[in-house]
C-alpha cells in the first residue's frame, strides 16, 4: 500500500476515488479501470484492495490519503450501510469540502436525506444512487442506476457514472433515489414470488420451473400491457373495467384459491389478493379495473388523493 | 336467423363453427372471418350474432342447425363457464361425434379434464385452450394461446389456431392449459400488486404511477433474467446465494416495511415476504437465494421434492 504513485488515467477519462472495496465496489473499480479512468481506492480491510491494485487502481492507505490532493472528479463511496458511511466520510474531515459525493451503499430515503444535509455541511456536493443490478452487472451500458440529489454533483458525476451502466435522474430530492429502489424491490419481490407461487402449482402436477419459466417471461411483457394502462388510472383515480372487471378477477382468485387448496400449495398470497379484491368491492368497485386496488394499498387522507 | 345459404370461405381456408358470441367468442368470429374463414355462428341470444352475420358468418338458429351436415373443420365453444359448456355440448347429442372441439371457456384444471371425458364418451376429440389476453388480443399473431387435450384435436385445429394467436401446445392431458393459465394469472396478480403497492409508496411523497411505471416495466426485465437464473435451482433443490443471500433479502425488506409503515401504506404483501423469508432462514437458507421461498410455498412431502 501506497500513497506515491501517479494516476495513469488514458486521455481525458475521469479521476475517480472508490471508498470501500467489497463486492460492489471492487466492480465498480474494475469497470472505471477498465474504461480507462484513473482510480484510487481504500477499504477498511486491505485485503480487499490488492487485487484492484495488481490491475491498474491506487491502494490509499488511508482515508486522509485517499482524499489528499487536489479532489478527483468524482468520490464513490459503497460501503454496507449508512452508519458506515458517517464513520468513513467522518475521518475525511475538512478533506470533504469541495468534492463531489456519490453514495452507492443502500439506505432508506432518511438516511440519504440526512446524508445529504450532512454532507452539505461540509461543502461537498452530494448523490444518492441505488443499483438496481448485481455487482456482475456493474460496467454494462445497459445496467440501470438510480441517482438524485445536488444538481451541481449530478452534473460532474454523469461522465463517470455512464462508465458505470445508464445513469437515471431523479431529480434534487437526494431521497428519491432510495424510495424508488425500495419500491422497486418491492415490484421484484411480489413478481417473485407469484412466480414461485405458480411454479409451486404447476409443479404438483410435475411441471418443472425450467418448463414454466419462458411463458412467464413472455406472459410479463403482457403484464407490462396492463402497467401502461392502469398508470394513468391510478393517477386519476378513474378505473375503467374495459379490459376485466374486478368481479371477474374476484371469481378467478377463487378458482386459484381452489387449485392452491387442493394441491397442498400455501394460500397466504391467494388469499391477499382476495381480500384486496373483496374490500375494493366492498367500496363500489365492483365493475372497475384491477388498477382500483391501489385505494387498498396506500394511506388514507386527501395528499394521496388524486387532485 | 336462417340455416340455409352456403359457406363461403375463401380458397384452402377451413370451416370454422363458433358456439357461444360474448365478448371473446365474438372476437374469435370476426378474427376467423378476417382470415377468410368460413364461420357459423351460435349464441344462446340471438341478438348477439346479428353483427357477425353482418360481417359475413352464418348464423346458426340453434346448436343442432350449427352442427348440422358434414363436420366443420373445427367447433370452437367460447361461453361463461364449464356448466354453461355442458349445456350447449349436451344439446347437441349424436352430433359430436368425430368433431373436433376446441373449448376457450375458462375453468380448473379438474373440469377440463371431466370435460375431455364426457367428449371422448362421444367419440369427439377434446382441446382445451386458453386464452392469455383479453379480446382486444384475438386475432394477432402474438397474442398467447395455451392447449392441450387430444393429440388429434391438435393436429387438426391447428391451422385455425394459428389465425387466433400464436397456440402453445401444453400436451395431452386437457387440465394442463387450465392449469398453467391459473398459475399465470397468480404471476399477473402478484406482480400487479406488487407494483400498485410500490406506487403507493413512491405516491406517498408525490411521484406519479405514470412517473414510475416506466422504470418498473424496465425492472421486470431485469426480474425476466432472475426467473431464468432461479428456474433451475428451483428444479434442482439447490439456490446459491451467488446473486444475493436470503439474509441480504430480509434485511432490505425491514426497510420496505418501515419505509411503508411509515408513510401509512398497508404493510400485508410486505410481511408476507418477511414471514416467507424468516421462515426459510430459520430451515437454514440463510446464505441462500430467493428461489428457496419455494419450499415454503409448495406442498410438503416427496411427491413434491425435485428427484
Ligand atoms: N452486491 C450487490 O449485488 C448489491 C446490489 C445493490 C446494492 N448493493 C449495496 O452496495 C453496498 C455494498 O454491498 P457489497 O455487496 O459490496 O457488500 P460487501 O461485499 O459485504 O462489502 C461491504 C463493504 O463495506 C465495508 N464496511 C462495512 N462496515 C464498514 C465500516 N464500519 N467502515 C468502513 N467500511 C465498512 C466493508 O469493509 P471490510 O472489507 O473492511 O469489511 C466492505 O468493503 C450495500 O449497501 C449493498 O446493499 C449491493
Ligand atoms: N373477455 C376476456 O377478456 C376473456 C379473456 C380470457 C378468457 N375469457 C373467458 O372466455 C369465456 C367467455 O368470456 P366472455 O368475455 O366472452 O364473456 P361474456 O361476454 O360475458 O359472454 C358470455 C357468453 O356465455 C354465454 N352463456 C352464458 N351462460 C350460458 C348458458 N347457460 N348456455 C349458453 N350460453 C351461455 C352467453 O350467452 P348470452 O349472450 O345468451 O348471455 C355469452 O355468449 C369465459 O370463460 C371467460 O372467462 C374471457
Amino acid at each position: 500500500m501506497t500513497s506515491s504513485g501517479r494516476l495513469s488515467n488514458k486521455g481525458d477519462r475521469p479521476n475517480v476515488t472508490v471508498l470501500g472495496a467489497g463486492t460492489m465496489g471492487s466492480a465498480a473499480v474494475r469497470a472505471l479501470l477498465s474504461s480507462g479512468c484513473g482510480v484510487t481506492v481504500w477499504n477498511r480491510s486491505p485485503a480487499r484492495v490488492a487485487p484492484l491494485a495488481a490491475v491498474g487502481a491506487r491502494a490509499a492507505s488511508s482515508i486522509g490519503d485517499a482524499l489528499a490532493g487536489p479532489a478527483p472528479d468524482v468520490t464513490l463511496v459503497s460501503v454496507l450501510d449508512y452508519p458506515a458511511v458517517r464513520e468513513v466520510l467522518g475521518a475525511a474531515g475538512e478533506r470533504l469540502a469541495g468534492r463531489v459525493l456519490v453514495n452507492l451503499t443502500t439506505g432508506s430515503p432518511e438516511q440519504a436525506r440526512a446524508m445529504a444535509d450532512w454532507a452539505g455541511e461540509r461543502e461537498a456536493a452530494y448523490l444518492d444512487g441505488a443499483v438496481m443490478a448485481t455487482a456482475a452487472g456493474v460496467g454494462r451500458p445497459k445496467t440501470l442506476f438510480l441517482y438524485s440529489g445536488s444538481r451541481r454533483a449530478w452534473e460532474a458525476a454523469l461522465p463517470v457514472l455512464r462508465l458505470l451502466g445508464e445513469p437515471q435522474d431523479l431529480g434534487p430530492d437526494a431521497g428519491r433515489a432510495a424510495l424508488f429502489e425500495t419500491a422497486l424491490l418491492d415490484v421484484m419481490w411480489a413478481s417473485l414470488t407469484g412466480w414461485l407461487h405458480g411454479a409451486a402449482l404447476v409443479g404438483s402436477e410435475g411441471t418443472t420451473a425450467t418448463e414454466f419459466t419462458p411463458l412467464v417471461v413472455r406472459w410479463l411483457e403482457e403484464v407490462s400491457g396492463l402497467l401502461h394502462l392502469y398508470a394513468p388510472q391510478v393517477d386519476q383515480g378513474v378505473y375503467p373495467g374495459t379490459d376485466s372487471t374486478l368481479h371477474l378477477h374476484a371469481s378467478a382468485i377463487a378458482h386459484l384459491l381452489e387449485a392452491s387448496e387442493r394441491r397442498g400449495v400455501d394460500t397466504r398470497l391467494v388469499k391477499l389478493y382476495g381480500e384486496l379484491t373483496a374490500a375494493a368491492i366492498r367500496s363500489g368497485h365492483r365493475g372497475d379495473g384491477f388498477a382500483s386496488l391501489i385505494e387498498q394499498l396506500r394511506a388514507p387522507g386527501p395528499a394521496h388523493r388524486p387532485e
